[in-house]
C-alpha cells in the first residue's frame, strides 16, 4: 500500500480494519440481544475521514455494514470510487437537483435538514429516487427542522413519496445528550411528539444511546454508530477495549535516538522536566504538528516495546520524549506505542489531554501516515529504514 | 489553483504569499539595524509543511530568503520539485552516504546531530559537498553533542573540510529558553564555552531571541527563523500584527445556515450554552477534525463579516455556532473568520485555547483546503458555489 522508504523514522497510524469488523460484529450481536423484531440496520459513520482512520483503510473492515454514513458529496463519491456498493446516507450535504440525479450515488439516503434541500427534492424526479429522512433539530439545534416546522415538511416529502419520487421517508434525531440518560430521555420524549402522528420508519440511535439504553433500538429501523466502530467508547470513564471493543487505529513510532541526561539535566523547550538521577530518554519523531495533544498532564502514558513508560518534558512540533528507565533493551528502532492498544487505549491519553478520543484521532495531520494493517493488503507491518543508533 | 467544486461551504485556509514576503522584509530590516557586519543570512524554516501553511504556498512569498530549513530529506526533495534552487537546510534527517551524494538536493546543508551522520559523511566525498553545522546539544537536549563530545566530533569534521569533502563548517545551538532572557542568557554562554577555541561560521538565533536580544545576532552569520516568517510573535503576551507583522493564514468558512433561539434554548453538545433570550446563531463547517481547537474558553472571538463576534456552544467535530445578534445583516454565505487577520490575531485564538499558535496553524488537518492568494497564482478569493438559504 506505501512504499517503505517515504516512511522513514516518523510517527505511524496503523489501522487494523479486522479491529472495524469485530467492532460491527459486537455491535450487531449487541443489538441482537433486544426485542424480537429484527434487528435495526447500521449506518458505519465515516465522516472526518473516518474519524481519522482514512476511508479507504476502513472500507475494508465494513463489507457487513448495511450502509455507510459520510458528511458530504465528495467523501460519497470516494466511497463509490473505492468501490461501495450499498446504501450511503450523505448527512449534511445540500445536494442540487442534478447531484440527486446522479445514478453513481444510488442507493442513496439523504438527510432532509432545511427548506432548501426539499425545494431541490421537489425539482423533479430522479431515475433512481433518493431514500429521505426528514431531521427534527431536537435540542441540539445544528439542523433540522422545529416540532413547529416539521409537520409542513414532512407533508411536502409525503406527496413526493406518494408520487414515487422518493425509495421511502423516515424520521430522523441527533441527540445532544446520548451520554446523559435523563436528558436522553427528555430528548426521546420531545421527538416522539413529533413522529407519533406520522408513518415511516425511524433513526435515532449513537454510539453512546446504543450503549446507554440498548432496548430503545429495537423500536427504531436503522441506528447510526461511529465512535464505537473504531473501538472507542463513546462514554466518559470506560474504555473500549474494556467493553469488548478491538482499537482499530494504533499510533506508534520507533525511537529515533537514546540521550542521557545527568542528575539535574533538563529535556526540552522550558526545561520543563528536569531528572533527579541519571536517565536515558528516547526521542521520538512524532509531535503536535501531527495532531498528538501538547497540553498533557505530567507523566502521560506510552508504551515502549509494549511496556509501560511515561512522556518527559514538552511535547514539541516534531517530538516526543519518553523516560527509558525501566527500559535498559530500548535502542534506537525500539517501537513506541502513543495510543490505540488494550493495554493502552485512546480514551487514557484524552483523558490527559482534558478532550474526548474522537478529537484526537480526528484531529491527526497529513504528516501521519495511515498505514492499512491485515486484511490480506498490506501484510506485515513495516519497519523503519534505518539502522540503529544512539545519540 | 484548486478548482471551485470540492471546496463547497467547508473551512478554508487562504495562504497569503505577499505577507509571508512582507515578514522576511521586516526581519532583514531588522536585523540590518545592528552591528557593522553584514547582516546574517536567514534560513527561513518551514519544516512540518511551513506550520501548516503548505510548502508551496509559501515558496513563493520566500524568494528573498537566502535558504530554507526543513526537517526531512524527504521536503527537501518537494521543495528542489518545486523550484527552489537556493541552499536547503535539513535539520534533522540522517541522510545516508548515498543519499549524500544526489546533486538535485544541492546546495544542501546539514545539521549533524549525532555519530551516525558523522560515519555516513566519512563514506567518501559527495561530488557536490554538503556544508555542515555541527549541532551542540544544549539545554533542550533533543538532539546534538555535549560539551564533552562536541571538540572529537568537530575534529573529525575539520578533517574531512580540509580533504575538501565538505563545502563549510558551521557550529549550530537550537535553545530550550529562548523566550526567557536569563535562561537565554545562560545557553548562550554555554555553547561559547564550545564554540570560543573552534573557528567557524554560527547559526544559533530564531525567532524568539531575534526579538528578544537582536543585537546578538549581529555576531552570527546565519539565523533560522520560522513562527515570525507567519505574522506570528514568538513571544507570548504579544502578537503579530502588534509587531508589524501580517498574518498570512486567515482560516475562514462562510455561513453554512442561521438558526433561531427562542429564550431558554440550548445550542450543541452537552447544551452548555442556553440562550437568555432570542438570538440568532450561524453555523460553520469547521470543527475539531478541521484542527480548531476544543477546549477553547467561552466567547472565544470570531469575526462575522469583519466585525467582532464570538463563539456560542462546543466546538464539535464538523460544527463551530457563532453568536449573530449584533449581525442582523449576517445570512449563508456570510464570511466567518476564526484566526488570521490584524483584529483576530491566531495569537488571541492560542491564549482562549490554552496553547500556543505554532499548535493551532501547524495542526490543521487534511481537511482543511490550504488557498493560496495573490502572487497572480491563484486571483481572487473562491466564492462558496452553494445559494443562501436559512434553516
Amino acid at each position: 500500500m506505501m512504499s517503505l522508504a517515504p516512511l522513514g523514522d516518523q510517527v505511524r497510524a496503523y489501522i487494523q480494519p479486522a479491529s472495524i469488523e469485530h467492532n460491527l460484529g459486537w455491535l450487531q450481536r449487541h443489538l441482537g440481544q433486544f426485542g424480537t423484531r429484527p434487528a435495526p440496520k447500521i449506518w458505519a459513520v465515516i465522516k472526518a475521514d473516518a474519524y481519522g482512520h482514512s476511508t479507504a483503510a476502513v472500507l475494508t473492515g465494513l463489507a457487513q455494514a448495511d450502509g455507510i454514513a459520510v458528511l458530504t458529496l465528495e467523501q460519497a463519491y470516494v466511497c463509490r470510487f473505492l468501490g461501495w456498493h450499498k446504501p450511503i446516507l450523505v448527512m449534511d450535504a445540500l445536494l442540487t437537483a442534478n447531484e440527486l440525479r446522479d445514478p453513481v450515488l444510488s442507493p442513496l439516503h439523504l438527510t432532509v435538514n432545511n427548506p432548501y434541500q426539499l425545494t431541490e427534492l421537489e425539482k423533479g424526479p430522479a431515475p433512481s429516487p433518493p431514500y429521505v429522512w426528514l431531521r427534527y433539530r431536537g435540542s441540539l439545534n445544528h439542523a433540522g427542522f422545529e416540532h413547529t416546522e416539521y409537520g409542513a415538511a414532512h407533508t411536502r416529502l409525503q406527496r413526493l413519496l406518494q408520487a414515487g419520487h422518493l425509495a421511502g421517508l423516515g424520521h430522523l434525531q441527533h441527540y445532544a445528550n446520548a451520554d446523559d440518560p435523563a436528558q436522553l430521555h427528555l430528548e426521546r420524549q420531545l421527538f416522539s411528539q413529533v413522529f407519533a402522528p406520522r408513518v415511516g420508519p425511524r433513526c435515532t440511535e449513537n454510539s453512546a444511546s446504543l450503549l446507554l439504553d440498548p432496548g430503545f433500538a429495537s423500536d427504531t429501523d436503522w441506528v447510526r454508530s461511529g465512535i464505537m466502530l473504531y473501538g472507542i467508547s463513546p462514554l466518559s470513564g470506560s474504555n473500549g477495549p474494556s467493553l469488548g471493543l478491538e482499537p482499530a487505529m494504533t499510533l506508534e513510532a520507533p525511537l529515533l535516538a537514546v540521550q542521557h541526561l545527568r542528575a539535574g539535566q533538563a529535556i526540552g523547550y522550558g526545561n520543563s522536566f528536569q531528572a533527579k538521577h541519571a536517565m536515558r530518554v528516547g526521542l521520538i519523531r512524532c509531535g503536535y504538528a501531527d495532531g498528538y495533544p501538547r497540553n498533557i498532564a505530567q507523566n502521560c502514558p506510552v508504551l515502549v516495546n509494549n511496556r509501560p513508560s511515561r512522556i518527559v518534558g514538552r511535547v514539541s512540533m516534531d517530538t516526543i520524549t519518553v523516560d527509558l528507565n525501566a527500559h535498559p533493551e530500548a535502542s534506537a528502532g525500539t517501537m513506541v506505542t502513543l495510543w490505540g492498544t488494550k493495554q493502552l487505549p485512546i480514551e487514557l491519553i484524552a483523558q490527559s489531554a482534558a478532550t474526548i478520543p474522537a478529537q484526537l484521532c480526528s484531529g491527526l495531520t497529513a504528516r501521519v501516515p495511515r498505514v492499512s494493517t491485515g486484511s490480506g493488503r498490506c501484510g506485515d507491518r513495516l519497519e523503519p529504514r534505518r539502522p540503529p543508533h544512539e545519540g
